[in-house]
């Protein structure tokens, strides 16, 4: 296990660690990226700024600047996660294990937070996460909540979802509060049927995982809304991370708590 | 005393009421107003990203939008101040009782948080405020600290100093914590020095008022760092507030509240 974010970015930049980047070097923000075109920033910065739950951002270069001196000093966005998925006019291009041959000075880097922050947070509570436990990928949802739009943005706001004891509920309200920079509190506990998910058993994206008799579906705002906005107006260049291959920063979960 | 921000906004478009806003239809949070070209509101508003404690973001209208749908929906930021400053290439031209002899559609509008939030919030927990009590303007000075650059933005941390008496240290911070969009927690509590100001009776904003034997003179980040640092670019045009007559929201100063 590696100890420090220096030390896991630099093996992911040499192409020696390609995995989802869950559970590495516990205690330190991990990032969602979407680079895109200088001309769309104003658009997409405002998109975040106007939908914060989903797109909390935690930094942005200016075009051209792949180095983020706020969250991780010395790192490269565009060798430093493990895998990469390319877009052109809104379309999946490929995945990539670096994005050197697609990077040009017109691009502006956004990193967003990251729900690890907040289930690290539930997991030291001895809140269960069902997903975790079964190795699977969280279950996302597009609900009926539209995201407020801005200039060419726009879209559904996308959910995901975890099964929570009813007894750990308010406690589970209290612990994501403080990470408003990480998705922040649910969006909403109960009925999926409120915010337009017909059928909870089949995610729009990752893994269902069953409820329990004691427990309530819990949704909170997530940060594929933002990819998802982005691709409906088809830019002719988008790069982000694969899905679960985040950016590892150097910022402390702590150092994102609001409270 | 009017009682809706609706009707006050309707007063003060017809030019009925021409005053500092403090105090108006309280509950409501007031905000302050930047115009700027198109061609800088991306490094104006990665700059406000940057700098969340001076700089924290209401809402943002797209380039020609003057009603600002998220926060007073039917309101014209053109009319609805009662008093605006117009610069040119960074110097004051005049004031003005509206701005619709100097707004284009090239202009983007800017609202950020206001310190009134937080000094309801403190008034209304009994922790008293000498220069609301004195009928004076805060006092606030250049800091030593600089804001993080965005493009062709930069400058140092303008600050606003309150007296606050010792007992009340704990749950000063308590409170003002909780408005993160109104200027947050304090940068600073206790010597002055630490934070580069030499000579606390003089200002460089605002008025001085004095600090007591029992008291410790405590500094928030505040608005007029995004002016500052936006004059020191000499932005061919920029309309603002004028100190003191800020924007009525429709929301209110609880719905800022993080938690």
């Amino acid at each position: 296990m590696c100890e420090t974010p220096q030390e896991v970015r630099a093996l992911i930049r040499r192409g020696e660690l390609v995995r989802p980047t869950s559970g590495l070097v516990p205690g330190y923000a991990q990032a969602n990226l979407v680079m895109l075109p200088q001309d769309l920033a104003f658009d997409f910065l405002l998109f975040c700024q106007r939908n914060p739950g989903p797109c909390p951002v935690l930094e942005v270069t200016e075009a051209g600047g792949y180095e983020p001196t706020w969250t991780a000093r010395g790192a490269d966005l565009r060798t430093d996660l493990p895998l990469y998925r390319v877009y052109r006019n809104g379309e999946l291009l490929c995945e990539a294990g670096d994005a050197m041959d697609y990077w040009s000075d017109g691009l502006v880097c956004f990193l967003l937070g990251c729900s690890f922050t907040f289930e690290s947070a539930l997991t030291r509570a001895a809140i269960r996460l069902r997903h975790i436990e079964q190795g699977k990928n969280v279950a996302m949802y597009v609900s009926s909540l539209e995201a407020r739009p801005a200039g060419v943005f726009s879209g559904p706001v996308v959910v995901s979802m975890r099964p929570i004891q009813e007894s750990k509920l308010v406690r589970c309200v209290q612990i994501t509060s403080r990470f408003p920079q990480a998705h922040g509190a649910p969006l909403h506990m109960g009925d999926p049927d409120r915010i337009g998910i017909r059928d909870i058993r089949r995610p729009d994206y990752g893994d269902y995982v069953e409820i329990g008799e004691d427990e309530v579906p819990v949704f909170w705002a997530c940060g594929v809304t933002s990819q998802a906005a982005a691709l409906r107006s088809r830019p002719r260049l988008m790069i982000t991370h694969a899905p679960g291959h985040m950016f590892v920063t150097d910022i402390l979960d702590e150092d994102l708590a609001a409270f």
